[in-house]
Formats: structure tokens, sequence, C-alpha cells
């Protein structure tokens, strides 16, 4: 520990960015969660709102950029073609609306983002833009919008609808963004005069129609709702194929990324970052941070007996259907013992950086299954709180990166425990800050000190 | 006073219910609303969640059942073809999205039903019927839903639609609802056992495909959300075309009625429940809720000045403004000396019980203008609390009717009087709950005590 303060007396490093990544449902990236017994013990009830408000709570005492919510609309029956590996392993399955919890949220805190996926497939822009602006006001500018586009089949089939090649379907996201900006700047910031006495609320002349007609979107705006705070929501992305990174690159305040070796984030993290200095921008405007998971002990034999209860509490048919449900493919029809980096199915190839430990031997079908079941291919960083922020720190420098989205094996109790035992320590390394200096979610999130 | 206590005595009538009705944004049914000088002291800024939450506690304090939010998802320029006089006048515009709000609300509340109107007309069923179990279950049962299709032009443009006839719209919110309520089934009440020793977290022979392939919508389901403490929230609705009051009868559990003579609040009222008594439903499970406008003043006097303040602050073009829009007809097209009662345009069919003052004389267009600039033609019932108490009482007598929807002239400030002098007045005549009974919304909208 003394080592490591002096490093970064010689070297000041970058300060990390933080957020918490969240599902409205019983588990997040780890299937265990639901059956762990610190969960079991608390008492907490996934379904009500008073867990995710104790959690922003703890979070914004750690001084996060922002808590964040995963979502998707289906429960898959991908593995087998059945629903039931995915229901009786709660594999985001069910998974509640998220929306409606960013205000709850809201209400308990004053300076942390609240964020959430919301897809813009199945959706209008002009609800979506009204939706948002409306959050950013509510918060005063703390709200944040991970942007995806739905790829799963389970889902196209709940909304009636055959899934949509990658091409048509970032094409169709393009213009849906394009949309929701035109129709978030059709209010000039100084368009609401509230002139009481001559009974003029708002200026005409300061407030816009877009007329927009494209290839899939017609609106003729403006927007019913003024210029929010942050003129819209930050926008979040975790885009992995081509279109995914191209949209990432052009809209992004924030991208959150899954690489279980730290050679693949850092691969992921410069061609990103080179990406948005080709188009003009600059990359010190995006946060990438990388997904992780900390197992945290008083001794690092007590991490690594955590980790085995925690690990042993995923059965394979969990891990084989949240994998199948990821990939959009049936792991089934593929021999369990057969070594996924050597398939040739086309489905694999968005997720193959999850196919290697972070050794990088090569794993088989039931490894990586078991591995996306403890979670979703997240590395696990295992130790006490200073082995942690010792390979917290670590994989910083490999990857030149911004730093983590922290997934929790347990809720409530794993993120006190990392705001309580490694914010500290980072905190005494000078790796993290020590008070919220910006007030918006965008600020927050460019902040560097 | 004495004398009605003695009455109420005499004959005990069945208690009112009543709700707070509210718009995220500067108006209400008042386009005085803005400019009023008690809004203006009170200092409140409408875009602030934190006055919702205060009307929330306020009108929980009061018992109502409800605080409910109109919505809509335009800036009208049905009037002269120009946004202006919308703008200036603050007609519904802006106005931001209210779902967020409900959250908000019920953070810091816990009784009271928290209800929004959420148009079917530019959404799917799926969307919809997710985002309001999940909102039932974060109140506790306490999610209500005004459900709208949309009829306005300028609403229409901005989705990049044309206006649907009426048979089409309601025949697609009838299927619709038919899928949310599929949706809504979709996992039976025990479907969840939380086996934590065996891992099994639901059990798959109780969640059910709903397999919907109908005119309008398809969807596979299941709903990713677990049944809901009403199942669905409770339905409220607005209907006043023979396809609303079909749809309404068919689905509500409460319908707000705007009616300024309590002659076609009664004809309505009768009309209703005896279409439910006639498709086999009890009526007595469904509330009507008339809209009403109280000015309380400390005298007769007082109420009246209040008034006449409260109605001149609405410029005539506002009036005409709102009244267009809501007619979807521009009025600059018929001379304001005209009488609406006269008029034969199809479009003002459907409003044609507000064109006449409480005491049946028919009005010009620019005397309606004013009265629904005012109020949106709601009845405004003046004066003293007893004489309030005593005009409300009076309506429902002759309406035979359920209760009201409240709506205020300023905000805050008019809804803590009617708690504080009006509802004391209701319930030392009997005609008003003194504590709440039911736990859920719709436990609540049937409580009879």
């Amino acid at each position: 520990m003394a080592e490591s303060t002096k490093k970064t007396k010689s070297k000041p490093k970058q300060k990390m960015h933080l957020a918490q990544f969240l599902v409205h449902g019983p588990t997040y990236h780890s299937l265990a969660m639901w059956r762990h017994p610190e969960t079991a013990k608390a008492g907490y009830d996934w379904s009500r709102p008073e867990l995710y408000q104790h959690i922003a709570k703890v979070c914004e005492r750690g001084l996060f950029d922002t808590v964040f919510f995963a979502d998707l609309n289906y429960i898959a029956d991908t593995f087998g073609g059945s629903m039931g590996p995915a229901l009786r392993n709660a594999t985001q399955a069910p998974e509640h609306d998220p929306i409606p919890l960013l205000s709850f949220m809201a209400a308990v805190t004053k300076r942390i983002g609240v964020a959430s996926t919301f897809s813009v497939s199945h959706s209008h822009p002009f609800y979506a833009a009204r939706l948002w602006a409306s959050l950013d006001h509510l918060t005063e500018g703390r709200a944040g919008w991970n942007v995806v586009t739905s790829i799963n089949s389970n889902q196209a089939a709940n909304y009636g609808e055959e899934r949509q090649p990658p091409g048509t379907r970032y094409d169709r996201a393009h213009e849906f963004m394009e949309v929701c900006q035109k129709l978030w700047h059709s209010w000039d910031e100084d368009a609401v005069v509230m002139d009481r006495e001559n009974a003029i609320f708002a200026d005409p002349d300061k407030v816009h129609r877009i007329e927009h007609e494209g290839r899939f979107f017609k609106s003729r705006g403006p927007l019913n709702v003024i210029r929010s705070p942050q003129n819209g929501p930050a926008i979040l992305q975790a885009g992995t194929s081509p279109q995914g990174q191209d949209f990432a690159v052009k809209y992004a305040d924030a991208i959150f990324a899954i690489q279980p070796r730290a050679v693949d984030a850092a691969a992921y993290f410069a061609s990103i970052k080179g990406q948005m200095a080709d188009i003009g921008r600059d990359p010190d405007t995006c946060k990438i941070l990388f997904g992780m998971q900390p197992i945290i002990g008083a001794s690092e034999a007590e991490a690594l007996e955590k980790q085995d209860e925690h690990n042993s509490l995923v059965p394979l048919e969990g891990g084989m259907a949240i994998l199948s449900a990821h990939l959009d493919f049936d792991l089934s029809k593929i021999p369990p013992d057969a070594l996924m980096t050597e398939r040739q199915e086309p489905e694999l190839f968005r997720m193959r950086t999850r196919f290697r430990k972070p050794d990088g031997t090569p794993m088989t079908v039931a490894e990586t299954a078991a591995r996306h079941g403890q979670s979703v291919s997240l590395p696990q960083f295992v130790g006490t709180p200073t082995s942690i922020a010792d390979q917290m720190e670590a994989y910083i420098d490999a990857v030149g990166g911004d730093g983590f989205m922290i997934s929790a094996t347990h809720s409530p109790g794993a993120i006190e425990d990392f705001v309580d035992l490694i914010v500290p320590e980072l905190q005494k390394r000078g790796l993290f800050r020590t008070n919220y200096k910006g007030k918006t979610q965008r600020e927050i999130l460019t902040q560097k000190d």
C-alpha cells in the first residue's frame, strides 16, 4: 500500500470514472444474485423501489458518475426452444421497466446521474425525445439514455416484428437520434419569457417546427417540452458491432464495454478513441467504462471462498440460457465440450472476445456458458480491497482507459462494500475523485479531478 | 350549516369520490394559472417535481382517490393556422411527459392513486402493458391509466401519421386493451416460487405465451413483468363520442367527464351507467367524476371578486386557441358573435353540451372561447366553503353521481384551500370519507364509506 501511494505521487494518473450497473429484476450480470445468501438475508425485494433508492444513495455517497439500468423486453426461449431455462434461472426474466425507477432514485439524490436503456426499435422519436427531455428537466440535468437497437428475435416477436438486418437497424437508429436532436433544439434557450403583465408566456419566434421527412420517420414538431438542462439527456452506448461503434463514436457521452481481458479492452479502447479523432471529435468527451464484478474479502482466502460460493450458485442451464439469449443462437445445437473459439457460426462472432479466460486460454461452450451465467463474462476482480484496487489500477494502466462499470454479485451488500472499502483505497491512491464538481450528468462524466 | 347537518342525518347519502386534475405544464384547465398572482407569489416552478410532490401530499391529506394528469403531444396551431396564440397563452403548451412524475409523487405518498393519460395511438401494447404493470408494482397497486386515443391533427403530424377515423381508432384501442389484458394475465399469480434451494425462480408452467395475432397487433408474450397488485393499473377514461363511451363502459374503473350543466351531467351519468347494466356490468364498479373549478372566498363577495380577477386574466386569444385545439377546428373561420349552438360544422358536435351557460343560455363563439380559456368549460363553483359544499351537494343530488375531479385556478394554493376548507365541510355533512379503507387504487375507487 505504501508502495502504491509512492507510485501515485511520482506519476499522477487520470482519475477513474465509476458507474453502477443495475437491472430492474432479480439478477444483474450474476445469475447467482437471487439465490445468494446475502441477498436472501437482507430481505430486500427486487420489485420494490426502496431497494433502488438505497442503492442510488450509496452510489452517490461513493461519488459514482451514474447508476445505470440495462433493459430488455423479452423472456428468452433461445436455449432449446423453451422458456423453462430462463424462468427457472431468472436469466433477466422477469425484468420490469426501469424508466419509472429513475424518478424514484432522483427523488432521493442530488448529484448522481440516473440512466437507463431505452430501445429505439419499437418507438417513435417524438415519444422518446419527449420522455428523455422531461426526465432531464425533472432530474435537473442528471438523465442518461443508453440508446439501443433491439437485436433479439424473442423481443421482436413481442412487438410483432421481424428482426431487422444490422444495416437497416442502425440507419434507422441514426435517423431516430437525428430527429430527437432536432426536437431537443426546437425550443430556443430563451423562448420562455413568462411576461405576466403582457400575457406572453413564450415567444413564438423562438419555437421552431422541424418538418422532418426521412427514410424512416416523419415529424413536424416542435417538441412540447422546453429546452432541458442538458438539451436532451447524456447519451450512453454499448456498441460492439461496427455499426454500433459507429453510432457510439458519433453520439455517446459514455460507453459501457465488456472485455474479460485487458488486452482486448485496450484494443477496443484505442479503436473507439481513434474513430472519434477520425471524425474530428475530442476523444476525452466520451468516457469508456469497462464492466467488472468485484468480490471482496477480508483476506485473499476469504475472497476466493466467496467467489467459489457465488459461482457455484449458477446452474449450467442458466448460463446456457443467458448466453444463448445474448447470442440469439441456440447453444444446445453445439456439443458442450466444443471450443467456442473454433466455431464458425456467424452469430457467435460479435462476442468472440468473451470466449477466452483472462489468461487467454480458449473456453468450451460449457465453460463460456458458466462464466456468462456468473457475470455475463465481466472479469471478476477478487481479493482484499487493496488487491482489488491493484487489479483495477493494472487493468486501467494496460487499457489506457477511463474507468469501470461495477456489477454486483448480490444486492444489497456488494455495492455498500465497494463504496466503503474500495472507493477510499482508490481515493488514497489519487485514482478517484473526492467530490463532485459538475452539476449535470455530462459535466460529471467529463470531470477530471 | 346546522340545517345541512340535519339534512344529512335524516337521509344518509352516498359518499363522494374526489380526484385532483393536473397537467405537467404551466396551465391546467385555467389559462389564467401561469399569470395568477398567487401562483407567481408562491414562486413554485411547474417544471419541478417538488411542486407535484407537494400537491400529492396535500391531496392525500385530503383523502382524495387520485391525482390525475391529462396529457397531449402537440402545440396547437389550429386557431388561425399559427402556433402563436398557443405559445403566448400557454394553452397546454408546453406540456411535459407526466409519466415520470407518477414515480416522484408515489415516492412521497402511501395511499393516494397516481394516474396519468397515456395515448394508445403511437405505441405498441407490449410497451404500454409493461410500463403500466411496472408502475403498478412500484406504487403497490396505486397506478391508474387514462387510456386515450389521439384525435388531434397536430399530434398526428408530430408522429408522422394521418388522423384516423373514429371507428378505426377505437377498433384499434379495443384490440390494444385486449392485448394488454392478455399480457397482464400471462403470469399466474403463483408463478414466482423463489425456491433458492432447488434453483427454481419461476415455474415455467405458470407463465404463458399469448400468441396474439389481430387486425392491428401481433404479440407473442409473455410479458416480462410478474403479476402486478391490481393485475395491470386501474383504467380511467373520459370518453365522449359513442365509440369512446363504449370503450369506457367496458374497461373503465373511473370516468372523468366535463358537463357545465347538471342536467347534461345527469343525462350522461344515466346513459353510461345504463350502458354498463346493459352489458351485464355492475355500474357501481365504475365511478363517474365531474370536473369542477372551485373559487373559494371568506365571503360570497370576496369569492366573486376572485372569480372576476381570475377570469379577466385569460385573453380571448387564449380561449380561441384552446377551444380550437380541442375541437380540432379553426374558430377564426366563424364570426365571434355567432351562436355556437346554431353551427352545423360536424367537428363541433362532440362538445355541444359546453356551448351553454349553466342556466341554459346559448353562448356565442367568443363567450364559449372565454369560458373554455377560464376552465375548459368546467363549471366554476364560487363562494364560501359552505356555499361551495352546497353547490357540490346540489350538483350530485341532481346528477345522482359519484363525485368530482377538482381543477385549480392557481397552483399551489387552490388545492390547499380546497382540502383545508371544503373537505372538512363535506365530511361534517357525511358526504366524504374520513379515512382510506382500500389499499389499491381500484379498492379506493370503490370504497363506499
